[in-house]
Parts: C-alpha cells; sequence; structure tokens
C-alpha cells in the first residue's frame, strides 16, 4: 500500500504528470516557503540585533526559530521582541499555514479527482451505449430506405 | 511558473472574476480575521488591565500576541490571565483556525474547479459530435422524403 | 456580501437544509469538541491531582487550557506533567484538530457543490436542448407518414 | 445523529468498502504518522544526548514532547536544543501537518462522493427517460414499416 503511495507521490512531485494547477500551486508554495524560511531567518537575526532583551541572535537559532514558527508549533524558546522582528514572523507563520493549506488542497484534488476519474469510466460506457443506438437508428433508415426501393421496384 | 500564479491570484482577490462564492467567503474571513486581530488586541488589554500577573498591558504588545494567536503559534511570550481575556483569546483562535480553513477550502474549490474545467472540454466536445448525430438524422429524414416524393412522382 | 454570507451559514447549522452528510459531520465534530473540551478539563485536574510539579489545579485553569490545547495555540503557561494528564491532552488535540479538519472540509465541500451547481444549470439548460431534438425527430416522423398516407391516398 | 456516523467512520477505516485511494492514503499516513512518533521520540534522546542544556533526555518525556511537536500544540516544556534533535523535531511536524491535511483531503473527498451521488440519481433518471427516447423512435420505425408493408399489400 504504501510504496505505491510514494512512489506515486514523488511521480506527481517530479514527473511528467505533473502538469495540473494543484500540484503546480503545491510545488510553488513549497519552495517560496523554503525561501522565506531562509530568508526570513536571516532578516529576522538583523531586525533583532542590538535589542537589550533579543534571544535571535546567531543564523543557526534562527533558522530553528524560523522552522518551528512555519509550523506554527512555536515552543517559545526564541521569538522575536523588536516590532521589525515580529512583521517578519508574521510573514513566515502566514506562508507556512497558506503552504499546508494549499497541500492539502493538492491532496484534497487528487483524491476527488481520482474518485470521479471512476465514475468516468462509467460515463464513457454510457457513451459507447448512446453510439450503438445511433448506430441502430441508421440501420432502421437503411431498411426503410430498401423497403421503398423494393416498393417502387416493385410497380 | 510562479509570476503566472501570482497574477492569477491578484486577479482573484481583487479582480472580475471573483464573484464565486469560495472566494467572497475567503475574502470575507480574511476581513474579519484582520478585524478581529485589530479589535481583540484592543480588547485583551481593556480586560486583562490591573490584574496581578498581567503580561498583555501595551496595544503592540497586545496585536503581537493577537497574530501569533490567530496562527495557533502561541510562543507563549504573551498570553491572558484573566477570564475575560481568554475569552476574547478563544474569539481571535477560532476566528483564525477558521479563516484559514476557508482559504484551505477556497484553494481546494479552485483546483477542483480547474481539474474539471479540462474534463468539460472533452464534455463540449461530446456534446458536438451529438449534434452531428442529430444534423445526420435529419438528413436522412430529408433523403427519405425525397426518394417518396420521387417515388408518388413516378407513378 | 457578508450578511448574506452569515445569514447563510445560520441557516446551513440550524436550518431545514442541513440534511447533507457534510454539514452534519461537521456539527456532530463540533458538539464532540465541546464536550471532550469540558470532560478534558475536569479529566486532567482529577489526574494532576497530587503531582508535585503540577499547574493544572483548578477546573476554570483547565478549560482554558483544554481550550488552548484543542486550538494548537499552547501557550505553554499550563500544561500537564503526568501520563494520565498526557493522554487527556493528546485526545484534546486530536479531537480539536480533526474537528477543524472537518469544519475545512465541510466549507470545501459546499464551496464545491455551489461551483457545480453552476454548471448544473449548463447541463440542464442542454437536456432541454435535446428535449428539443427528439421532439424534432417526433415530427418528422408524422410528416413521413402523413405522407405516406398522401401518398396511399393518392393512388 | 452521531453513532450513525461514526459506525461509518470505522466501516470506512476498517472495513470492505475502503479501497478509494483518499481512504488508503489516510490511513497509510496514520500509520506514518505513529511510526515517526515512536521512532522520532527515541531519536531525539539519542541526539540530545550529553548536550548541556538538553531538557529531552528519557523516553516517556521524549514520546509526550513527540505527541505535542506533531499536533503543533508545542508547549514549551520540552523541546530539542542540538542540531540532530531539531532535524528530528522538523521532520515529526511535517509529517504531522501533512498527516492531518490527509485527513482533512479525505474527509472532504467523502463529503464531495456522497454530494454527487446524490445527483448521479438523478442523472441516471436522465438516462432512463433517454432509453424511453430510444424506444419510441423505434417503436415509430416499426409504424412506419408496418404502414409501408401496408401501402405495398394494398397495391
Amino acid at each position: 500500500m504504501l510504496p505505491g503511495f510514494l512512489a506515486r507521490a514523488v511521480e506527481l512531485l517530479l514527473g511528467r504528470e505533473g502538469r495540473s494547477l494543484h500540484v503546480k500551486a503545491a510545488g510553488a508554495a513549497t519552495a517560496v516557503l523554503a525561501m522565506v524560511t531562509l530568508l526570513g531567518a536571516w532578516a529576522v537575526v538583523v531586525a533583532e540585533h542590538g535589542a537589550p532583551r533579543a534571544n535571535l541572535r546567531t543564523y543557526p537559532q534562527a533558522l530553528w526559530w524560523a522552522v518551528e514558527t512555519a509550523t506554527t508549533v512555536g515552543y517559545g524558546d526564541y521569538f522575536p521582541v523588536t516590532f521589525g522582528g515580529r512583521v517578519v514572523a508574521a510573514a513566515v507563520m502566514v506562508v507556512g499555514i497558506t503552504t499546508y493549506g494549499m497541500v492539502t488542497a493538492a491532496l484534497a484534488t487528487w483524491f476527488v479527482g481520482r474518485e470521479q476519474r471512476r465514475r468516468h469510466h462509467l460515463a464513457s460506457h454510457a457513451r459507447e451505449l448512446s453510439e450503438e443506438t445511433v448506430h441502430a437508428l441508421h440501420e432502421r433508415f437503411d431498411r426503410l430506405e430498401r423497403m421503398m426501393a423494393g416498393d417502387g421496384g416493385r410497380e
């Protein structure tokens, strides 16, 4: 169950099939999140620099802080104390939440699409039946015309 | 990939196409969230005023607290200690979570709609085919009538 | 924009239309969440009672703790320190997250349904057209039969 | 309302009907989350071992920490202080968030599918009507042929 599922996920993220909007949007959001995490960690150290009670002083600390902020865990071991640092934090939070929302939405779209494709097979079966119907009607016309031609010939 | 995606997002939020329920609901929820954050920050300062161990004392502090509460990060650098302040906090939490849920749901609806429109093209192709079928049947009737008229004329 | 939206939300939660699975599920989950919050606050006080470093000692404190736990904010002003209290906490967390997931899913279903009903109008328009087609075919048969009757009568 | 809903949930998780992608994916994600929580608790104790200010020292503490991290509650009573421990924490956070996103997406798919099946009944009703139409057209052909045969016979 799992290996096939993971293989599919990798295929969707890297592969040829990944052209749908939802996969592209989730991928783009993840890329933006990675960038905002890396830049936000740098920006918060710059913003907090020199503040008396600042606890975000080095880039490695700030990177860890950015990760726990983007995931909304927020242990409270590190947090910004300046206005600038808090604006950076708000941006990291919003981008983090939106990214996870986009991943959830992309998963939902993938699931819904799969369910509908299953029903689509039923629908295309119905379409084949309707082609048979049209064929049958044409055969009735052919027969009518042959009858009329025979009728005319008999005279 | 990204610029087109962002342009589309802006267009959806501001633009002429933004008439669907899900875009309106996500926009309304964001507006309510902004209002609740601004008002909640003010209300929590009022509610906490005079409490012995209160740590939410000024509006800027409370605004930062409201942001980290609405996003459910909750570092623990600020938190309400009175009953009134905690009721305000609960309201900010619930509005924040519901807004992000609405944004996620709106994204899912947008993605699902896009996928279905792709299939809709297939469906309208099928409809064109069925119009051709109807046209063909009418031509068969025309031919039959000409045959009958000819049949009648030959007599 | 907003008043109509809220009126609709209230109507869906209380009203006659609220028979769909997703509305019932979101309502049931909210009821379960309220119950788990109230019971969990009581259970955690019982579980923590007597533990040396326990900080959850009274029901009002525990109720506030249950709210910030169910919303996953977790300031860290209160937290369980015993095994029993932590099991209660895990239950409150899981029920809280599932409830918000259910609300998000119900919103998505509502939005998607609305979008599809819009397209459904187009589909029923197409169905009317196809009824016109069938009517036209029957008229062709009527005319053919009249022609044949006339043809037969002319002889 | 609730008992039927719970019975259905259990049936979906355990039962014969649970073959859809979304149920399998949500189940697999929950299994992965359980595994990552158990392994992550062990890995973080190993990673933090010997660090001067480490607060994650025993497996039971670490298990509780893994639960509050995977749910993104993050009280701040325990948190990793080493690079290795923080990498483990990031993995637990991402797996936790993705799992809850998958559960939300699976719920949305289930709700949407239910709504569409309701409409599907309408669609299959329409299909029956179209079968009646085809039958009526064949009857018109039968009548025309009988008329022609009678016409031919009258001569």
